[in-house]
C-alpha cells in the first residue's frame, strides 16, 4: 500500500512460450534467431478484449536489461488500464488514432487527467510515475504503437477507483480491477 | 586509447534547433509539445551523404534519461559507420532491407562480422559494445528504421582501419574517419 488512492500489485509473466522463426541466420541469445521477423512473434491479449500484445525485443526473452520494445494494438473502443510505472515510456504511432489521458503525480495524488489527441506517426512519452491511460477513441480502425520501456521488466501499478481518484478520472473507466499485460 | 585497434572520440550534439509543432495540445517538458507530429520533427544527416536523422524522443530535447528513440532513413548505398557503443540498442525495421554486419566483442579484438540480412517489419538487437554497422545494401529503395537505445547520450566509439581489425572489417568500409550521428 501507497496510499489511500492506489492499490497496487506486480505480476511478472515469464513463461511466454518459446519460438524460433525461419528467416533467422543467428542464434545470440537463448537459441533465439538475431533477427526476427516481427510478423512471427507470439501475440497474447493478456485477458484483455481487443488487444494484441507482442514483445519485440524483451528482458527475459531476449536478455535486454534496459530497454524493452512493444508492439500494441487496440481495436476500435479497447485501452490500456489507468496506470503508472516508475519507468520511461516513448510511445510511437504506427496506425489509427486515440485519446492519452494523463495526470500529473508531481503531487501526492494524481491531478485531474487531461486528454491529448494521438495519430499515426505522432510520438509521446509519459514521464515517470505519471498516471496515464491510452484508449482508442477511434470507432473506425485499430490503434497500434510501438511502446519502449525503461527499466524492464516493467512494474505496473493499477488504478483502482477509490476515493479521491475516481473523481478525477471517473469519466475514463467503466470498473475494476483492470488487468494490464506486463513484461516477457 | 582504449587498444591498438582502437579509436575512440565521444561528440555530443547539444544544439539542435528548438521546434513546435502545431498539433500538440500540451507542454509537458522545455516548453515542447506532448505529443508531437514526427513529420514535424528536424531532421539531419550530420555530414553523413544519404542518412536522415530524426530524434523521435531524446535526452537533450525532451528530458529523457534512461532512453532515447531515432527514427533513421539510409538511402540506397548509405550506412552506419563501423561502431560500438556501451548501452544496448534494439532497432525495428518499418521500411526496405539491407544488412546488418556484428561482430562480437566477447575477446579483447572483434571477431570476424557476420551478415545478416534485415527487412521490413523485422526487429533485430545489439549486444553491449558489439561492434556493428547497418548498411542499406538494396539499390532500389529507402532502409528506414526506428532505433532504441538506453543510457542516453549515447557514447559511440568509431572503429578506424588500423592493424588486425582492418583485415576482419576490411570488405566493409572504403575509408576513414567516419563521422556519426549521436545523440541530441
Amino acid at each position: 500500500m501507497t496510499g489511500p488512492c492506489f492499490i497496487s500489485f506486480f505480476l511478472l509473466l515469464n513463461l511466454l512460450p518459446f519460438f524460433q522463426t525461419l528467416e533467422a541466420s543467428h542464434c545470440s541469445i537463448k537459441g533465439l534467431p538475431l533477427v526476427r521477423n516481427i510478423a512471427d512473434l507470439p501475440q497474447d491479449n493478456y485477458g484483455r478484449g481487443g488487444l494484441s500484445h507482442i514483445t519485440v525485443a524483451g528482458s527475459l526473452l531476449h536478455g535486454l536489461k534496459e530497454v524493452e520494445v512493444w508492439l500494441q494494438t487496440f481495436a476500435p473502443g479497447s485501452r490500456t488500464p489507468i496506470h503508472r510505472h516508475s519507468c520511461e515510456e516513448v510511445f510511437v504511432v504506427l496506425k489509427g488514432s486515440g485519446t492519452l489521458y494523463l495526470a500529473s503525480s508531481s503531487n501526492k495524488y494524481p491531478g485531474k487527467p487531461e486528454e491529448h489527441f494521438i495519430f499515426s506517426n505522432s510520438t509521446f512519452h509519459i514521464p515517470v510515475n505519471d498516471v496515464h491511460q491510452v484508449w482508442n477513441t477511434n470507432e473506425h480502425e485499430d490503434l497500434q504503437m510501438l511502446v519502449i520501456i525503461s527499466r524492464p521488466p516493467i512494474k505496473v501499478y493499477v488504478i483502482f477507483l477509490l476515493s479521491r481518484f475516481a473523481s478525477t478520472f471517473s469519466p475514463l473507466v467503466d470498473g475494476c480491477p483492470f488487468v494490464f499485460p506486463l513484461s516477457s
